[in-house]
């Protein structure tokens, strides 16, 4: 599990006057990205190394409660699946006490020119070892 | 069924060369208020008059294949439930022959202060007529 | 000279309840990419042909009247400068009768690694007739 | 002078692998969000108690060098003019040793219903004791 805490933009508002819908899921890239760093490398250094990109294949969210700009969102990221060919993450937002919501990805190891391909076995071993945790 | 096109902006692409996932939930709102002018009403007018917004309490995307800047992108739009306290969408979007994703949203009625609201009967007596067509 | 239509789409708004400011950014660079294909080619096919870019190394932006969701913005598209190392695009965008903002965009080609360089002179030419227009 | 630290989100890059020139408007934005927190206040406090927003009326930027995914900027805002019915804010963008971007914000106090207003005198003098620094 890793930890992200970031603040609402004001450009991530809409006219409702919280924060569009669409914001959650460039947040939960951003909470994406700092899990990676947990495995002692970055999704930026796997991408220059492998040639490989976790393509999003498929993407839930489940919104409990609006959030207001400059609202602090807390995003705690699991690892839920590590397969060869295809990787797993939950995501569970939340403001001060409250959850506001819950957000899963699917991801396909992709090759620069888009093709699917495996996960390195290297990467889906240190994966495994941060596995629902 | 409502059906919008629409072509892939520059800044929708990411590094990997295509439109970025988070792209197609813009797109997919930009589709959702194309149906409803079919109701010979606008979101617009509708927020206007009844004080009511069709906030996004669900979103579920698959994607199929990526699509590249300037691409025309088809989206076939259908009502699937119009219930006083929740409304979904479903979306196929394609590029040439090909699907490219299919989505789905979720909609809870909202007041302009963000507490959930009935939809008013004279609105979902004419989405029953629109449903699941 | 080029027009392009486009409605204010909801993700756009911010809570002030109009179009954030950067949204005119984007339109900018959808009416940009609009001009070119007067050309006779297209922003796509110019960058798979030549491998250059036309980055952006300035933007200079004045708001003059805010616009709101679904609103029609019209965008006047001007190339006001055509050198081989710079090339500079006006924009005037309106609503109804109205200037909503006057933009301007200035252009370094670039290679795929970033580079300075020349625009091709038949690419020079084309456009030196459409200057001013 | 304010400093604002913050990442290249993934979702911010373009297919020239660098960042788009729209993001750094909304780095500005965040910065300026930062600046006012200085004051003791912050813009949801300010906007909450006075019923005032920091509208955009003007925006130029001069792009000097490409910035990827997961680079940290570092943001240098200084307000350099504070009148009642026009707020100036410079930005210094840089990555590692290196300028990046320059960028100015021209504000119009204005009140909800998007009219100009002045600046309450209050908030000029807190602001002109910042003035330049």
């Amino acid at each position: 599990m890793s930890l992200t805490t970031l603040r609402v933009r004001f450009a991530e508002t809409d006219q409702m006057g919280v924060a569009h819908h669409s914001s959650y899921v460039l947040w939960c890239e951003v909470a994406r990205v700092d899990w990676l760093n947990q495995l002692g490398t970055s999704y930026k250094a796997f991408e220059l190394e492998t040639g490989i990109s976790l393509a999003v294949s498929g993407l839930r969210l489940d919104y409990r409660q609006g959030v207001s700009f400059d609202d602090e969102i807390r995003i705690e990221t699991r690892l839920v699946e590590a397969k060869s060919r295809r990787i797993v993450f939950d995501y569970l937002l939340s403001h001060e006490a409250n959850v506001v919501a819950r957000a899963q990805t699917v991801h396909t190891p992709s090759s620069r020119l888009g093709q699917a391909v495996r996960m390195p076995q290297a990467y889906l071993e240190l994966m495994a070892e941060h596995l629902n945790r």
